[in-house]
Formats: structure tokens, sequence, C-alpha cells
């Protein structure tokens, strides 16, 4: 690549770096790349990498193991320092893959700190502990759930089931007619809505896996003339910026993206002594942020 | 990489291409991961190319030349067969390398039939052609522009100058108080509309650069009670899955993602005569989706 300098260009981290056997360039596989929370988190990275001269190459598995399996395998292959990860659940032959190559990774999005391999990221059971506390404070009895689609994602798994568990603990029963499985659009969250509340025994709140789709169902609950909060509580997760911004707020999770990408970035380019330091796992709160979408129940 | 094969891991398609020349890797640099828009185009990217066997390395610039510049050259170092590139103007040096080393490459979200890189897009400035018709033949003359922020970002110059001249043909005067350059965020939609309508001769039609931008001034004006679009008509550019959910819908371009992600992975992994063969300047259509948050003047 020393031809680089023949055109008159100025070259960067990357070729310097070829003199040197680390490559300055991090992965980040990410579930989709259509979801704004994810792009935000990969954006937060970036910058956090650029601050430390590397570079980061972005790839999506689309929620489908096959394709995070070569995406991680073709960013070894490419030379790549470290890989940021989304989840924990994947084939063990990946891990393995990884620590032959000795290539440095974390698993973000969840926090558990009984495994063997890095965490970043924040507890998503906990985190509908604090959801389903809160409304059920305020009187609500008859819930529902539309989480994502829990085939290869674990935190949508870990969200349903956080919230099954603190409702039982509160001997509140969540049937299964109840929880929904949908892809993250606003369209499902619509749909689910709409269909929930169409029931003999409607809920009176809504707790969703993530903003867009809690965001589809206030959109529902507005067009179908509910009142929310009055008849209706709706949560969300992630706290989007269009969560602050509609009318009314929505209340929701603050999921800490910006404090997980530069943590990420901090894991996966220290070297040496630092590395062999660093905690294994980092733990970060995920907030409840109450806006107006969710209120005392009405009688 | 033979070891791969050791762990009982099974080699996908990055492993198998270190026997050929070919990577069957493509880079793509889009401005930003943090607009629903550019994510979309680039998961379309990815589907067509997982569909032909290759796989998709993501980089954003962050509308930086210099980190687009060392993220193009990031990618030209680890091997890939071709880039997607969004918007045309940037360094010539840049040009100068993708020639010397043999990487196909397309600028993508334009159209500049004249120009000597290949383009894969659309008509910004036809585009705005369209939706200050529109609006002009519902009554309107009092316009305002909310464009993105013009630096390194050629889409939002065309999109401007678009509307500009636009009303010029139609001996409507677009004075500079009413051109606002913000960033895409919807805080940003919501200040611009509060400045606007605030001021002694407020617009009855604001167009907007993109669908975020629109879709915070519908927000605000919502929350100044304002009419849309008895008293404001409102437009975007994108046709996100949000501009179609919201109440009233947002009128706006529909950027053809899904081709011109579909088009730029048949122009990057084609080979030989082929690719020799190739059309250089694609043109998409760009249309007009009339929605809720705009109608004629009202007296």
């Amino acid at each position: 690549m020393a031809a680089i300098t023949e055109t008159g260009y100025r070259p960067h981290g990357a070729a310097r770096a070829l003199a040197s056997r680390r490559t300055n360039t991090i992965g980040a596989v990410i579930p989709t790349l259509d979801n704004a929370i994810f792009a935000k988190v990969a954006q937060t990275l970036q910058d956090a990498l650029d601050a430390r001269g590397r570079t980061l190459l972005l790839a999506s598995s689309d929620y489908r193991p096959e394709r995070e399996q070569n995406q991680i395998e073709n960013l070894i292959v490419r030379g790549v320092d470290g890989i940021m990860l989304t989840g924990e659940q994947r084939d063990p032959a990946i891990y393995s893959l990884l620590d032959k190559h000795g290539i440095r990774y974390v698993n973000t999005y969840v926090h558990h700190p009984e495994s063997l391999h890095p965490t970043i990221g924040f507890d998503n059971v906990a985190a509908m502990e604090k959801v389903v506390a809160y409304l059920y404070d305020l009187g609500h009895r008859r819930f529902a759930m539309v989480g994502g689609l829990t085939a290869g994602n674990d935190r949508a798994m870990e969200r349903i089931r956080g919230t099954r568990d603190a409702l039982r603990r509160r001997s509140v029963d969540l049937p299964p007619s109840r929880i929904l499985e949908q892809p993250y659009t606003l369209a499902a969250g619509r749909a689910s809505c709409r269909k929930l509340l169409s029931s003999n025994d409607p809920p009176t709140a809504i707790v969703c896996g993530n903003d867009v789709l809690a965001l589809g169902a206030l959109l529902e609950a507005t067009a179908m003339g509910i009142a929310v909060p009055e008849t209706l509580s709706i949560t969300g997760f992630d706290d989007l910026e269009l969560a602050r911004e509609i009318a009314p707020g929505l209340t929701t999770i603050h999921a800490p993206l910006i404090d997980m990408g530069r943590l990420a970035a901090d894991f996966l380019t220290a070297q040496g002594s630092d590395a062999d330091a660093q905690s294994r796992h980092i733990e970060l709160p995920a907030e409840l942020v109450v806006r107006g979408s969710t209120g005392p129940i009405s009688r």
C-alpha cells in the first residue's frame, strides 16, 4: 500500500497500521441496521474508537445466527483487533474461533456476571422489574406484553421473562394470550395494540419490548380514540429521541448506549496488562424514565 | 485460516474466498448510522449481497470528509471488491485511490448523468420540483425550507437548491431568513418550526430536507395547536415507516431505497464483460407521496 502515497494521498491510521501487527480496526456485529438503537450504539462506539485512532467496521446479522457466524468469520479474515457483539447466545464454536485467533470480544446489551464471556451492558430482567413495579403501584392488574421475536435474541427473551416473573411475584397473571412476540416495527406495535384492546378482557397496561413497538401501540391507541394514559398505559424500552418528542411522551427504560459504546471501545482497544486488569463484566444502569404514556388506573 | 476448520467450524464464504483473489466482501460508507434511511439502504444492500454470497462491511463517516477518507482507505486495506458511497462530493484523491487499486465503486443517493463517477440514485433537484409544484398548485405562496446541514452533503445542497429554483420559476420568493440548515434530528425540526411560525410573516408551507426534520416540525405544530394541514402544510423526504404511521400522515418523497440497494449490489458484484456492459448511471424514480400533512391553503 506504499502506492497510496504516490497519488499525493496522505495515509491515515489504516495504512500506517500495516507496519505493525495490529490493524487498528475494530469490528462490531449488530442484529439489525434497521433499528435506531443499534445504529446509535454503533455510532457511539465509532466516535469513541475514532478518538483512539481506531476505525470501526460494522456488520449486521439480521437476527440470523448463520449470518452472524459468517460476519464474525469475515471480520476475522479481514483482520480486526477486536469485535463488539450483541447479546450472548450463539454457537460455542464462534467463541472458540475468537479465542483461537486471539480476538478480543465483548457481549453488549446484556449483563451476565456468571458468564465465561465478557459482558458490558445492563440487566434486562431487572429493568422489567422496574417497569412492572411502577405500573403495579399505579394500580394496574391487567397486563399485556408485546415483546420482540425471541428466536436468536436473548435480550427479547430476558425482557419477556423479566416481565412475567415480576408479575408472578405480585400474583398477577400474564396468560400466554396476552404475550405477543412481534418484529420491531411500528406496524407490528399498532396491530398488537389493536388485537389486545379488542379482546373481551383488554389490558390496562401494555409493556413493550422496545420503543418502536410501544410507539406503534401509542399511535394505534390514539387512532382508536383510546385515552392514554387514562384508559391505557404503554411502556417502551430504549429511550429513542422520538420517545421524548412525541405527545404524550413515552415512559420507557433508558438504555445506556453512550456508556456502553464508550466502555466497549475501552475494552476492545486495551492491550497488555491493561487488558488483563480489566473487569470482564460491567453493569450499567438501565433506569425507568416516566413520561405521559403511563398513569394511575382509572376505575 | 485453515485453522478455522480445526474447531469443527464450517467455513463460510469469507474463508473460501481466500483461495481466490476476490474477497467476496463489499464495503459501504454511509454518512451516519443515526438515520433510519441510511440504515435501511445498507440493510437492503446487505440482503442483496447475501443472496449473491457476498458480505457487507459498513463504515460511517459522520458527514466528515476526513473520516470518510479514512474509512475508504481502511476498506481498501482490509480488502474489499467494491465500495458503495453516498453522494458524489469528495476529494478527487479518493477517486484516484479507488481507480489505482481497481476497486469498483458507485455513488448513491444522487443521479449525475454527466459525472465521470458512476451513480445509482435519484435527482434530488427534480424531486423538490415535484414538492413545490404540488404545494404551489394547492395555493401556497409563503414557503420556508428546513434543510439538512449542507457542509459535505451534496444531497442536502441539491434539495435546498431544488426548492429555491422551483419557487423562483414560479416567481415566489424564498428569503434567506426562511431557509434553515439543521442537523437531522426531531429536536431541530421542532425548534425550526417554532422559529418560523413565530415570525411576523409565518409560512403556510414548510418544506423539509428529510422526514426526521418534517416529523419534528409536525410534532411541534401539534404541540403549538397549529392545525395541520388547515393552517400549515409540512413535507418531508425519504418516506420512513413513521411518515406512514403517524397522524396526520406525512407527505413526502419516497426514496427508492430497495431498488438503490439492489442495483448497487448488482453493480458492485459485476465482473468481466458484465461489468463493462453496465450502465454507469442509473436514475431511479423519487415520487411524491401525498398524505394528510398537506392541503390547500385556507384563507
